[in-house]
C-alpha cells in the first residue's frame, strides 16, 4: 500500500462529513503501522474532536512508530479542543503524512514545525490537490473573511427559466432536485429574492430520503415585503433571516421578530458585499444563492460568487422575454463578460448539470 | 474478424463522404474473400458509381464466391447507373450482409428481394443503428419530402448571444468556430435572417484548412432589405438565395438577379413550412440555420427542426434584455416547451457542445 492509498482513504473519511463541521474544515485521518491500519477518523462536528483525535483513540497502545495520514495540516493552537500537533508527539507516532497545509493564520505551518522540532519525520502534499478541493469553502472563508458563493440555476437547455407568463414548475427533473438537496445539505444558508418568496411560497428546507440539515434561510427584502404567512415564516423548519433595509417599516420588522425571524437592517440600500460581510460576521461560511434572476444579476454585477451549478433541462422554451437565468442589465461588452472555468458537466438524470468556477 | 468488424469498416467508408453526396445516402461497401478483404468502396458524388460498384471493380476477377458488406440495402432499380442487385448477382458473390433497409419507396426491400431470388444468401440488420445514424438526413427527406434541418447555437453558459448592446464577435472559441465551418461542409444549405446579414454582412462559407464545400446561402427576407453590397450578393464564393414575398419590390429583385443572386419568391408571408417544402423542390435535403434569434424563434414555433447543435461558452453575459437563442414570442406554458432528447455533450475546445434533437 502507497501513501497516496492511504491518503486516498483519509480523502473519503473526510468527505463524508461534508457539511457538518461548519465553520471547522472537514478532515480525515489514518494511523498505519506494519502496514495495517489501526486508526481511522474525521473531524464530525465543531466543537468535537479533531480528526487526528479519533484515529488516535481508535489506535489506542499500538500508536509507538505509527504513521499518520492526514488531509490537512495537524492544528497547533489551543481551540475548542487541545492542539493535535502535541497529541500525536505525545502517542509515539514517528512520521506524519500531510496533504494540504493549513491557510488559517492560526496554524499556517506551525503545526508543522512544531511535529519537525519534536523529531517527528513529515511529509506534506500527497494528494494535496484533492485535499485543497476538499476544503474550498473552509479556505476561502478563512482567506477573504466572506462566505463562500454557489449560484444555482435551473433552466431549460436555451437559458429560460420560465415561460414568458412566468410558469417554472417543473423544468428540472426529479435527479437534479435531489442534487439540489444535496446542495442545500452542505450549505450554512440558502438565499433568495422576495420576489421568489412571493412568487413560490418555497420552504427551502433540504428534503431528501433519510432527512438532512436544513440551511439558514435568507431572503433579501429591502422593503420588507414578504407576507407574515409565507411558509418561510411560519413553517419553524429552520431559521430564517431577512435581510433588509432601514426602509423597512418599523412595525412589520416586530410582527416578522414576534414570529421568530431575525430581521437584519442593513444601510439604506442592499448591496452584494455589504450582504456578504453581514453574513459573514454572523457566522456563513457557505451560501447557496437558488435566484431569482434579479438576485443572480447582482452577484454577476458584482463578480461575488465562487461557484455555478447551473441544471439545464432537455427542453426549448424560447421567447424574448421570457426570464432568463441572470436578470439586471447584464454586461454591455463581451469582453466584460464573466470568464468561467468548466470543471464538470454531466447529466444528472435527463438534465445536464454544468458546474464552473469564475476564471 | 466478424461480419461486425467488416461492417464497422464499410461504415467507416461512407462516412468519409458525408456531405459530398447530396441528394443520394452515404454508403460504403467492402468485399471479403477468405478473410481477407479483396475490394472497398464508398459512394462519392450523385451521378457516380455505388459503393457496391467501386467495391466489386476493385475485387476484379475475385469476387466469385466472396462475401459483400454493405452499409445499405443496394438498389435494384435503374437511376443515373444500372441496379447494384444485378451487379452482385453477376460478380458471382455468394453472400451479402446488409446494415440498413433503405426507405426509399423505390428500393424498400425490393433489392434484397431480387438478391434472395437469385439464390444470394442475405444477412440485415448487422450494425443497423449505427448505418441509419449514418444516412439521418437521406431518411428524413425520403420519408417527408422536406430538408433535414440542424439548428445551431452560439451561446453564453447562461444562454445569451450578444450583450444588451448587440456584441456578439466571439462568444465561442477557436474549435467551435472550426466545427460550425464543418457543419457547412456537410450541409446542402446554410439559411439566416436578413438581420443577421445587414448586422454582421457574413460570407457564410465554409473556411477549412484545405478547403471544403460551400453550402448554398438561403436568406430569409420577406422585402429584400439585403444590401445590394452585401458579401452574400457580391463575393460569388457560392449561390445566394434570397426567400422572399410578393411585397418584395420589383426593381429590386431584378438588381439582385442581375447580380446573379436567386430569388425565390413565395406567397405573402413567409412561413417554415412553406419555406421548406420550396427548399426541398429545389433539391435541398439538408439545412443549417444559424439564425439569428428571430429565424430560430420561427423554426423553435413552428417544430420544424430534426437537430440542435448548442455551443455553450465559459462565459456569462446575464441582462434581461440581452437577446437569447430564441427570439419571438416563445412557448407559454411549460407543458408545451419542446422536448429533446440529448444525444452528446462534450467539450469542443473551451466551449460545451450539445447535440440533441426533438423527442
Amino acid at each position: 500500500m502507497t501513501d497516496q492509498e492511504y491518503m486516498k482513504l483519509a480523502i473519503e473519511l473526510a468527505r463524508s462529513a461534508t457539511g457538518q463541521t461548519s465553520p471547522n474544515p472537514i478532515v480525515g485521518a489514518v494511523v498505519v503501522k506494519n502496514n495495517q491500519i489501526i486508526g481511522m477518523g474525521a473531524h464530525l462536528k465543531a466543537g468535537e474532536p479533531h480528526a487526528e483525535v479519533h484515529a488516535i483513540r481508535m489506535a489506542g497502545e499500538k500508536t509507538k512508530g505509527a504513521t499518520i495520514y492526514v488531509t490537512l495540516e495537524p492544528c497547533s493552537h489551543h481551540g475548542k479542543t487541545p492542539p493535535c500537533a502535541d497529541l500525536i508527539i505525545a502517542s509515539g507516532i514517528e512520521r506524519v503524512v500531510v496533504a494540504s497545509t493549513d491557510s488559517n493564520p492560526l496554524v499556517a505551518g506551525r503545526g508543522i514545525s512544531r511535529l519537525r522540532e519534536a523529531g517527528l519525520t513529515v511529509e506534506t502534499g500527497v494528494l494535496e490537490s484533492e485535499a485543497l478541493e476538499l476544503n474550498e469553502v473552509f479556505f476561502h472563508f478563512i482567506n477573504t473573511g466572506l462566505p463562500y458563493v454557489t449560484l444555482k440555476s435551473a433552466s431549460s437547455l436555451d437559458g429560460k427559466t420560465a415561460t414568458v407568463t412566468g410558469e417554472s414548475k417543473w423544468i428540472t427533473g426529479d435527479a437534479a432536485r435531489h442534487d439540489v438537496h444535496k446542495l442545500r445539505h452542505q450549505h450554512d444558508a440558502i438565499l433568495v429574492g422576495v420576489n421568489t418568496v412571493i412568487a413560490d411560497d418555497p420552504s427551502l428546507t433540504t428534503r431528501l430520503t433519510g432527512g438532512g440539515k436544513n440551511p439558514i434561510r435568507i431572503i433579501l427584502d429591502s422593503t420588507l415585503r414578504t407576507p407574515l404567512d409565507a411558509r418561510v415564516v411560519r413553517d419553524g423548519e429552520a431559521p430564517t433571516w431577512l435581510i433588509t433595509t432601514s426602509k423597512a417599516e418599523k412595525g412589520k420588522v416586530a410582527e416578522m421578530e414576534a414570529l421568530g425571524v431575525e430581521v437584519v437592517v442593513l444601510t439604506e440600500s442592499l448591496t452584494i458585499p455589504e450582504i456578504l460581510k453581514s453574513l459573514a460576521q454572523r457566522g456563513i461560511t457557505s451560501l447557496f444563492v437558488e435566484g431569482g434572476a434579479e438576485v443572480h444579476g447582482s452577484f454577476l454585477k458584482a463578480g461575488a460568487f465562487q461557484q455555478l451549478i447551473s441544471y439545464m433541462a432537455p427542453k426549448l422554451i424560447g421567447g424574448k422575454n421570457a426570464p432568463s437565468i441572470f436578470g439586471g442589465e447584464g454586461l454591455v461588452h463581451i469582453g466584460d463578460a464573466v470568464s468561467l472555468q468548466i470543471k464538470d458537466v454531466s447529466m444528472v438524470g435527463e438534465d445536464i448539470r454544468v458546474i464552473a468556477t469564475p476564471r
